[in-house]
């Protein structure tokens, strides 16, 4: 066994971005630096990351102007380390219920290895038999899965009478709301949004009846067409230009499930709704969620049992569960995670720490 | 008894605006005719207009671009006479269970006389000792008051626990949220938002704990102590920069009614929601409405009942029932219509036909 290390590299919030991520410069957004390693107390483990989440809320977290009352999760201020969702595995352990060698599931920076209480990590067991990767705990089977799945049901309970309309839909979130709203719950019309031909297939691979090419230059009249008597449901991961057609394209009394906003998160100013009046003449419903209301409300874990059992009954299949899984050098991370805003995942995008 | 008119002006939808509303000039919005009075069938009466009711929701019903399939009422088209509600008498009768003299409210349009089905008539009755005047039933006894009624108790579900905010506080719908809120259902707080020291003083009248002036230059920072410790419900009578503004003042599983958006019906692009992420971020419920929703969902006879047993009861005063009646030339219903989008009026905006 190699001996622990003492140290580990680590990113640091430098400049919170108002608008633009800056990966260099003077005012670059993050900055690398190298830190001791706190020897552990009783049940506490260090983990090694293996695996590190790319999610667009992180954006959110990290915000210039970030309002500590109105964040859900506390923001991450200047100087601190940039907070992820991780995948590691024990090296070290004081706590007698984690052994050396587990994997896990965590919330961590963006580091080489991290000290936790072992009660905030979560053994996960990979099952190449049944196709389950450990990063699907960071994706289909985890956050991004039980997004989908509370998003769908408990927001905007969706029945299989519904016609749902979900955007990213090649994203992780996105391709789990496809296949859970026609695969699991039978909706009557599934229709994806998501960019390039590429991506389009895919998510019709995963059952979307159709799903419509955001940056062709027909998506407009596209998005029509594929929504041809208006839909009952949208399920909103974009918000943007694409949420202001949408308010045109829903059913009286439809509703929509705001999930995310990844078009204007780094750029607040570009949420320009010129059919709100649609909200008042159509008596549209929208509610904002997040996943920590799943478990908030106790529906954590039967939401997670739903897709497990969706699993096991062969409705959503482990091997649609594609991934953009990106080897990463150390001094690469915030480079892989900017990918999110350019679109440049299929499936849940994975930085995959290289040794 | 003066004989009975063979013809009446009315002004017609000449030219349907994109943004504002045009008075004059070759692309006036509007025009002015003479037409013949059709001879009454059976069961029709002839209307004598005395009052006109001036509401907002009027200016989506004539925009150029407008939808048929999104409206919720049938649009008004270039070349059809502007549609309004309004107050008149019955000048002439062929229906036996509505007579000559009797006071009606009723759907009409921008015009002397009208010819209606006599089902299609409300009659009402003034009561001087009880202070309720003919224009009440345009105002706080009829759409507006049922808007508020509905929209607080039904739309999102108001409660005494509740503190609310609600934005043209001085308009004819906001002035009886203010009072249904605070007097009736006896929330924790109301906070109105109006434009003008006047304005504002007056809704503190009605029971607000404090009203807002928008025209300030500190607005900004007066709302946010005016809601420190955030909201729960914020009755949204405005929206473009005032729903922005508020979507960070809304409590986490706050709800917000979108009852209008009287700021930004000329201009459609005014619409820019900076705050898009506070409704994911704090989980904010929207709910678009209309006051035909009550009656479609057989509550409109039992809003309207609540209404008037808190006018019995004395929690709502007629007395206070203030409204901005303008003596009109029947060339000037256009130009007394469009004080609604100057914020002119305090309380409801009635045109008053002069004979």
């Amino acid at each position: 066994m190699a001996p622990l290390p003492k140290q580990t590299r680590q990113w640091i919030l430098a400049n919170p971005p108002k608008t633009n991520v800056q990966l260099d410069g003077p005012n670059a957004t993050f900055s690398l630096r190298t830190t001791d390693i706190a020897p552990l107390a009783d049940n506490q483990v260090l983990i090694k990351l293996k695996y590190l989440s790319n999610d667009p809320a992180q954006r959110g977290w990290i915000q210039a102007d970030a309002d500590a009352d109105r964040l859900y999760a506390p923001p991450v201020r200047a100087g601190e380390a940039m907070r992820s969702y991780g995948i590691g595995e024990v090296v070290q352990s004081k706590a007698a219920n984690l052994k050396e060698d587990t994997l896990v599931s965590c919330i961590t920076d963006w580091q080489e290895y991290k000290v936790l209480d072992a009660a905030a990590c979560t053994p996960i067991q990979e099952d190449p038999a049944a196709g389950i990767k450990a990063t699907h705990y960071i994706g289909a089977l985890g956050g991004p899965g039980i997004t989908a799945w509370y998003g769908l049901t408990e927001v905007v309970r969706t029945t299989a009478d519904d016609v749902v309309v979900v955007s990213g839909a090649a994203g992780s979130t996105g391709s789990m709301v496809v296949q859970i709203a026609k695969r699991v719950l039978g909706c009557k019309k599934v229709i994806g949004i998501a960019g390039g031909a590429k991506k389009c297939r895919w998510v019709e691979s995963l059952g979307a009846d159709i799903c419509v090419d955001y940056k062709s230059s027909s998506f407009q009249a596209d998005l029509a067409k594929a929504t041809e008597g208006y839909v009952d449901v949208y399920f909103d991961n974009v918000g943007g230009h694409i949420l202001d057609l949408m308010l045109k394209r829903v059913k009286r009394f439809g509703r929509v499930a705001a999930c995310g906003s990844i078009s204007t998160y780094n750029d607040p100013e570009a949420t320009h709704l010129k059919n709100w009046t649609e909200v008042i003449m159509n008596r549209i419903e929208i509610k904002g969620f997040i996943v920590l209301d799943a478990f908030a409300k106790g529906k954590g874990p039967e939401n997670m049992g739903h897709l497990r059992k969706a699993v096991q009954e062969g409705k959503i299949k482990m091997q649609d569960q594609e991934e953009t899984v990106v080897q990463t050098k150390f001094e690469d991370i915030p480079r892989t995670w900017m990918m999110l805003f350019e679109g440049a995942n299929q499936g849940k995008l994975v930085t995959e720490l290289k040794a």
